[in-house]
């Protein structure tokens, strides 16, 4: 028997459930064990849940868990950051293997838990934290021995991509996209993590570092969000033959790195630009494989639960790549050499801001009440300064890359 | 150290060697193990060759292979059928590990050889042998332990990919384009196993036995070429804004499945239209994962040796499915259940003819020197033996799947 200890009940830990008692059968025959969900973690015992769980299995105390003998694999899916690191930490330390499929506790103590995980002999997989249900660590992992991998990019957040997807198809206006995101349970009460990228940086942060072999932090990585996108906006890039995406996007230089998460304006014949609602797609390129690309859910109950289950059949079988997968390549920020052609919309009609924008201008789009330009090849933080130097507010902008 | 016995050194074994050289460290750091190639099994022992093999690992006898005790992983590279059989029947009755590119062999020995090596408790692994330096077949399996497979559909070979794509890009004729492609490398001589569907016959043999966990043999699957394909025919799917392909597809029904390999013509925006060149591309989905797509190299020495070494990595490492990957569903072939439209074209001006076609047509997109119309939705094989109670040659029609 093969005990399963589970940190939180909600979507996903539901759908582990779901798919584990479904495949029952199956996961026996094929790993000769029975996989027993032994204990799960959750704040409210009394709570009514959408599915049936043993009331001897439901606990509110994690020792618990840590004090069972026979749980050998702790699968957290709490989605709380500093809690879920002690939680992580304490069970590594125990001798327990961790699946988690929240990206916030691995991009902050990715090489902390990584080197305590592989110094204890223990599996630390994260497959369900980037790209949902698309199996994309491990095979990145894998190319990692034979490849040098110089780049990767994607579209990584569902519900930005499910709402740009919507303004774009449905010329609707941001907010009220946003209602029905948040209304169909692809958006947040708060969507801010989403919206603001933070959610897509924090898994670039966990490509980027498996694929250069080398740090990149979540402040190395040029961050702008889609919060401030207008359907006027909208308008421009289509008339460019073009749609926008957040995309995320690190690569390697010699000795350093560029990172950044940025909407970003690409052909509409382009690969990303038929990553459409809710669904993500990573690319990265390696010197023996070439260009890869992987599409699947980004999100959802059961293709993250399916990803999850995927790291514990690896831990039960012993299937997965045993050792720290991260390297310990020094790489320098090389960010400031970055240069690229965006598209700035300003919401004033103010002569003295055009006459200064107009300096970084290749072609004006627009000039009314909003001005729209595309810039010359220039930094990010060069556009960021100049609007900060004009005293511009923050929701009178917006800023996307332009890839040609 | 880890023996290796290569047999074959054309253009894939030589680039494993490649590999292995150029990442002779990170393997070595990584494994733990000095991976060395022991012995190559060639023709021709005193051929010259682009790269330096040292004279003493040469054979031309098999039987070394065989005998060589540090031997514990045979690389088959041959290409040739029956005699690769033998070799890899051999070599796992004498406690070998198998890897192949070779898809030919797996496909018509599939059954005998995966139950031999999981009776010997060996590897038989053949990622090569599908979608070139894709990772399929091993994301595949493992999304079986958790899935119900209910599709698999690909671009599964690099040299029609490459002459449609060319075709519909600048409008030559299929001749030309044949001729550009075995001047470039990307079609051998003999073109037939390639452009007549075979090879992509073979792969989705492959990947539907898998995925449906029951045999589907390579004459259980509807087989169109795209040697018939004219400029003519070109013209007139870009007048539907669309897009051709060759594509294979198994879908599994109740108790059954269907399979088929034809030219299909899809709108030019769909997800396959954008997979050009000698890219591949395999799509396949899962009850819980849902839709997975993966992308990449389809052939090429580096991708191909790639692959070939992921899985003697996996080997090494003991990171594979363990056990016969392959299903004991018994399923019964329902093509005569398919039922689609059709764009079909002859190359006659002939009113008896013309009346015969009009009766399964829905639409006549053509009537002059040739005759070119969309079906009604009709099964495949009815509209064969139209053609061929009519007496038409096989080189004087091009037969396409309309996917709407």
């Amino acid at each position: 028997m093969i005990g399963i200890g589970l940190l939180g009940l909600g979507t996903v830990g539901t759908g582990v459930v779901e798919i584990l008692e479904k495949r029952q059968e199956e996961l026996k025959s094929l790993t000769g064990k029975e996989i027993r969900i032994k204990k799960i973690l959750v704040k409210n015992i009394n709570k009514k849940r959408e599915i049936q769980i043993k009331e001897n299995i439901i606990t509110s105390d994690f020792e618990e868990i840590l004090n069972d003998k026979d749980i050998s694999i702790v699968v957290e899916l709490t989605g709380d950051l500093e809690q879920s690191y002690k939680y992580i930490k304490s069970a590594l330390n125990s001798g327990k293997n961790i699946v988690t499929a929240n990206k916030a506790v691995v991009s902050k103590y990715f090489e902390e838990l990584s080197s305590l995980a592989a110094e204890k002999n223990l599996a630390f997989l994260y497959e369900a934290s980037v790209g949902g249900g698309i199996p994309i660590l491990k095979p990145l992992k894998e190319e990692l021995a034979l490849n040098k991998i110089t780049e990767v990019q994607g579209i990584l957040n569902g519900t930005c991509n499910y709402i740009l997807t919507k303004m774009f198809n449905e010329g609707l206006d941001y907010k009220e996209v946003l209602k029905i995101a948040q209304d169909m349970g692809y958006a947040e009460a708060d969507p801010t993590a989403d919206v603001e990228g933070h959610d897509t940086l924090r898994k670039l942060r966990i490509l980027g570092t498996l694929a250069l072999q080398g740090k990149i932090d979540e402040n190395d990585i040029l961050l702008e969000g889609i919060s401030k996108i207008t359907s006027f906006d909208i308008e421009q890039i289509k008339k460019m033959n073009s749609t926008v995406k957040l995309i995320g996007e690190v690569k390697g230089l010699d000795g350093g790195f560029t990172a950044l998460v940025q909407p970003t304006i690409i052909k509409e014949d382009s690969y990303f630009a038929n990553v459409n609602m809710a669904f993500n797609s990573v690319v990265f390129t390696g010197d023996n494989v070439g260009e890869l690309k992987f599409y699947g859910s980004g999100a959802g109950k059961l293709p993250t639960a399916n990803a999850v289950l995927g790291d514990v059949l690896d831990i039960i079988n012993g299937t997965y790549r045993k050792g720290n997968p991260l390297g310990e390549r020094k790489l320098r920020n090389l960010n400031t050499e970055l240069k690229s052609e965006y598209y700035l919309r300003i919401s004033l009609s103010n002569e003295d801001i055009f006459k200064s924008i107009e300096k970084i201008s290749r072609e004006v789009l627009y000039k009314n009440d909003n001005i729209a330009i595309l810039t010359k090849e220039i930094e990010y933080l060069e556009i960021i300064e100049l609007i900060s130097s004009l005293g511009i507010d923050k929701d009178k902008y917006f800023i996307a890359r332009v890839l040609k």
